[in-house]
């Protein structure tokens, strides 16, 4: 088996980091800081107390985009950053923050729009301002990877960008910013990283070192996920989430997800279920369906997290959803039947070509008719 | 818990890659590169076919270095690096090829002799040459980790350098460079592995991406390095180990090595066993000390491994050392209550502080008289 491994990013981890930005800005010799952040914290002061503690290091702040970062706000971020000379971007939010700052960093260094790589294929400049990343969430894996989900609203369009720019050079993974998540928020981001775990397990291109960040973090979620949603304020289960979404972060960023993430996309576009919720909806079907492939893998990387196989697993991952107040079926949406063509249409994204079984259209159909039939 | 994680090292993973030293090398934009190896591969003629496979990329070797390289070995390569305008350095081979070349990769690029900062606490400088690392065993794990061991001859000093500067840019893990290692020296190499995933994953200094990267590489030479031993040719046993010692490297290069480690520095220099075997002739024995340790976490490791728990995970350390010829006594050795003493002195080496337990010289003695008395 031939493998590549890279992890460019250094990661601090801990309550209270978060307050370390100024002092491991100033040992990178990085001034002249942007924060980019949500409006939320602008408003709360969060945002603001980060600057004044920073010694200085952050200078400057935007906070005017969507939840669905927009090419017109990126190019407007990078505007600002090009007038005020900035020197290096910290994010910090959910994913939408780290989006927009990933390809703001890169673009404010040339003149040109990100539009111009946005869905063209045109490979990203190489260069690109030092990166800060801070999730908020448990959460995105977003400061471990070289994504940046953009939307193009006005050509109706919604696709990532991947460059090896896009790597923050440093993640600060704070838990206690989790601590004020709403528990169908912290049900939701959770099914995302248990996604990530399994799916870049269970991945075409999964190696290695990725298999033994996907175990780790499956396990974690499977044990502190529904004490996340049922108790907030629990500092271990914000604490071990926040674990497991960074490292399922490593665990998926090389080898790219598959079925779930495929599935996702229309789930959340056309129908408006949150991202990790979408991808929790399918996750165990897919299970049952990956369950002997890769010759037995996907069985022993059940039996590793203590089930007695995968079947057993893809039942805890009902179970789990059932708990945290996740959606287990569709039928509250009264699909139509062109409605179910669109989501087996539409689900035929690449990522579904990562998937160890390869899924048919009939696959497809079963399973959607079986959600749409489902509550 | 706070941890911090960096991983600087790029992977490159699979048979036959090491004939991809030149094209990694021009895609880096890296001339003039010296490779350092040890004389066997000079014989073999393996030395020459590299640099000449390597499309003009290597233009130097230095092979004039013993197994435990002294001082004079690194100051007396970096003065070559330093004449021939040395660009980049490719160490291949096991610990030692990899161990002068990181100091002399550092120390060519200033005027000083590396016994400068050997043993003195004198920080080393952070500039280097690029350094791509090769391992030749299954292993050291010293291809993803900063540290160098040396030795002074000519003062009776042996110790390791620890610096930044001295992780490999990348690490090129070729399985098939390990088909020729003999069954003894596979069996030491390989319970160097497993010593270092134990007790990475034990040491005060635990985090959670190491003890993700413990678990697998564990489980891997629990399963493969008896058939690594017993047939040499095995390929799925020789890319499984390697897989297995670049891992473990990654699992204990941050939290560091605890007791087995500790104890098995008088084993090697006084006694003569080697590296591997000498860190396994004890790693049961503390296995059994730490079971309970860390509130129930090493006792999580045994059964995440498929044990009952961490006595029966102690005995199949025990069962595999007998498996592949290692040592489990030093009865040949007829030990004097003397010799026991100073074995009990020089293992309170700094690595027994990061053991979970406190061991005390009571322990250590008990230890070491019951191997004294055991075949």
């Amino acid at each position: 088996m031939m493998w590549d491994y890279e992890q460019p990013v250094d990661i601090r981890f801990g309550n209270g980091r978060v307050s370390e930005i100024g002092e491991l800005a100033r040992e990178r010799g990085l001034r002249n800081g942007m924060l980019i952040t949500s409006g939320h914290f602008v408003r709360d002061g969060f945002a603001q107390r980060l600057i004044d503690d920073s010694d200085g290091a952050l200078t400057g702040m935007f906070s005017d985009f969507s939840p669905n970062p927009d090419v017109s706000e990126v190019d407007a971020c990078a505007a600002v950053m090009r007038e005020s000379g900035t020197g290096f971007v910290v994010a910090m939010g959910g994913g939408s923050a780290m989006d927009l700052a990933k390809a703001a960093a890169s673009i404010c260094l040339t003149e040109d729009s990100i539009a111009d790589y946005h869905g063209t294929g045109k490979a990203m400049p190489q260069k690109h301002l030092p990166l800060i990343a801070v999730p908020t969430t448990a959460g995105t894996g977003s400061e471990v990877t070289c994504v940046s989900v953009l939307t193009n609203r006005a050509l109706g369009k919604k696709a990532p960008i991947v460059s090896d720019g896009f790597f923050p050079n440093l993640a600060i993974v704070d838990p206690e910013l989790t601590y004020s998540v709403p528990p169908y928020v912290t049900a939701c981001t959770g099914m995302d990283v248990l996604s990530q775990a399994i799916e870049g397990y269970w991945s075409k291109g999964h190696q290695p070192i990725c298999d033994a960040c996907a175990v780790h973090a499956a396990k974690l979620v499977f044990r502190w996920l529904p004490v996340a949603v049922a108790e907030p304020r629990n500092a271990e289960a914000r604490e071990r989430m926040c674990e497991a979404s960074v490292i399922a972060g490593l665990a998926f960023t090389l080898p790219k997800t598959t079925s779930s993430h495929a599935c996702s996309f229309p789930l959340t576009n056309i129908h408006g279920i949150p991202h990790g919720e979408a991808c929790g909806l399918t996750l165990d079907w897919f299970a049952h369906i990956n369950a002997d492939a890769q010759h037995g893998r996907v069985q022993e990387f059940a039996r590793t997290l203590g089930f007695a196989d995968v079947d057993a697993m893809a039942d805890a991952i009902h179970d789990l959803k059932v708990t945290i107040g996740m959606r287990t079926g569709l039928k509250d949406l009264a699909l139509s039947e062109s409605q179910i063509d669109d989501l087996v249409r539409i689900s035929r994204h690449p990522n579904l070509y990562n998937n160890p079984v390869d899924i048919t259209d009939e696959m497809l159909r079963d399973m959607y008719e079986h959600l749409a039939a489902t509550d």
